[in-house]
């Protein structure tokens, strides 16, 4: 995926997503001893940078394809933003949940005109039932990170914040199923001067930081994080972008994630989700190696259970 | 005070304040029936709109008045903002503050640069600790929300919002002590066109909306409300601007402060304090009457104690 084809998804999907604002704060700076600039994709329509893969890949399809409708199975965020990216677009989308998904998730896939079909709460059946609805209405099935679209898509979000700030040293991401960084690291390779892409991960889901160290994609065998939208795994299509763009890796532990968490909503003032204070936690892990440098965060998405937040005391 | 000096007052104080963002979104509008502009105050320096008027007072005072330095007496966000107006000026901010209140409160004045004084928690113990401080170092009492200085200098964020989106129909803002609805119907009266002003009060504490029907300030005899920088009275500098230039005020209940505070988390991803929810609750409340307008809400603040919140189940 070259340049001038991230340049033309950006344009594609512009219609269909915001260029989300940017925030700073010398309070965080002097914490964190560095310049940091906060690209608040949990602004993003649906609440989480999804949008703009989701929307690249229907955009991407025949018109065969989109009278077909399109399929994908996920109970996080990606459920929402292909259910609202195929509504903007006319587009039927059938999504594949648990039985076990909690019902406010639910609701807001059916709130963006999702066609939901339940299944038991196991890879196998949701991977069955996807079958079977690609099978039945010739749906075309799109993975939420290891879709070359859905990469490109994601990318867009580092271009925007580079094409504000060229000369960020940095930019630092959630690392989950690989479809951000692969993306961003694609935009900083375009875009950037010298900027490098680095991955935040938590310790309990450290597969792309083991799967960097061995070349190979790596599972997990706990997945033990509050970062809920962490736990899924890399793939083969955004893997070897990571091996490529990428820098490293760093891992961060449960506390660290809560704690930048909270940071982000005392002094930022935004609602964000556990899965995006990764990106802070790890730079806040490694002050010293980013002292005084300009960097990019990217802050991923902002749909949080309001009843259930990981620094309440009941919690 | 003309529109000169409303002019005049944001010159002065731009560089020391920011220019915050406005937010906007499409399923608020839908539930709203109307189109929101959303001028994000809990953005600003400090985390309120306060820092605007503390700027403009400390400001507008002699060399030699700066020399002794400001005091007022405050436990909200006033005693933050002259704290940090007066440390980006150079000038000692005396903070009385009442013993029990909230250290998370103390730490944010003290780490402004604030010096605190402690009193009894009376209004009579505070007011004498302040005459006290007058009359040792000749420090210049400022006035959280009853200074032509600090009104002027709140009604900057209107001017901004209105500079952004002339065509708004209606301003809406929480009222507490006055000085930011003051300021803002300054603001409309001068840059709007055919915009009126409205204010948002709690029926537990709704002197406001009784000092408009009577004609004369009156008081609150409870204050139990969650909205906790409304807890303070109108006065008579800022009376009259708001008898003049405010349509009505809207009160509301409890219930519905907690609600739209929860509406403005999930759907904005901000963090507000309750006292801000109060003038979306108060839109909400009267959705008829605001069909298909413009409106612009000040989110006046996003100070809040995340333990504590008020839509927690175990709150």
């Amino acid at each position: 995926m070259d340049k001038q084809q991230l340049i033309d998804c950006h344009e594609r999907i512009k219609p269909f997503i915001h260029n989300t604002p940017v925030l700073t704060s010398h309070l965080m700076d002097e914490m964190a001893g560095a310049q940091l600039f906060f690209k608040c994709e949990n602004f993003q329509r649906m609440g989480a940078f999804k949008m703009r893969g989701a929307a690249n890949a229907i955009m991407q399809l025949t018109e065969g394809q989109k009278r077909n409708g399109v399929v994908t199975h996920s109970s996080g965020n990606f459920a929402q933003a292909l259910s609202l990216a195929a509504q903007s677009l006319g587009v039927k989308a059938h999504i594949v949940m648990p039985k076990n998904a909690p019902q406010v998730k639910k609701d807001a896939v059916r709130g963006y005109g999702g066609i939901i079909v339940e299944c038991e709460p196991t890879l196998q059946a949701r991977e069955h039932e996807s079958k079977q609805i690609e099978e039945k209405y010739g749906a075309t099935f799109i993975h939420p990170s290891n879709d070359d679209a859905v990469i490109l898509g994601q990318g867009t979000a580092g271009k925007e914040l580079l094409e504000l700030h060229p000369d960020l040293d940095y930019v630092i991401t959630p690392v989950g199923g690989g479809g951000l960084i692969a993306g961003t690291a694609l935009a900083v390779a375009y875009f950037g001067k010298n900027c490098k892409t680095i991955g935040g991960e938590p310790f309990e889901v450290d597969d792309a930081y083991r799967s960097l160290l061995s070349g190979t994609i790596e599972g997990n065998t706990t997945i033990n994080t509050t970062a809920d939208g962490l736990k899924t795994q890399l793939g083969d299509r955004n893997f070897p972008i990571i091996q490529k763009h990428v820098e490293r890796i760093i891992r961060v532990t449960e506390e660290e994630i809560v704690s930048a968490m909270r940071l982000i909503w005392e002094r930022l003032k935004i609602v964000c989700e556990p899965s995006s204070a990764v990106a802070l936690a790890a730079i806040l892990r490694e002050k010293e190696a980013f002292k005084n440098q300009k960097l990019g965060v990217i802050i991923s998405g902002g749909n949080v259970d309001l009843d259930h937040l990981p620094f309440q005391k009941n919690f």
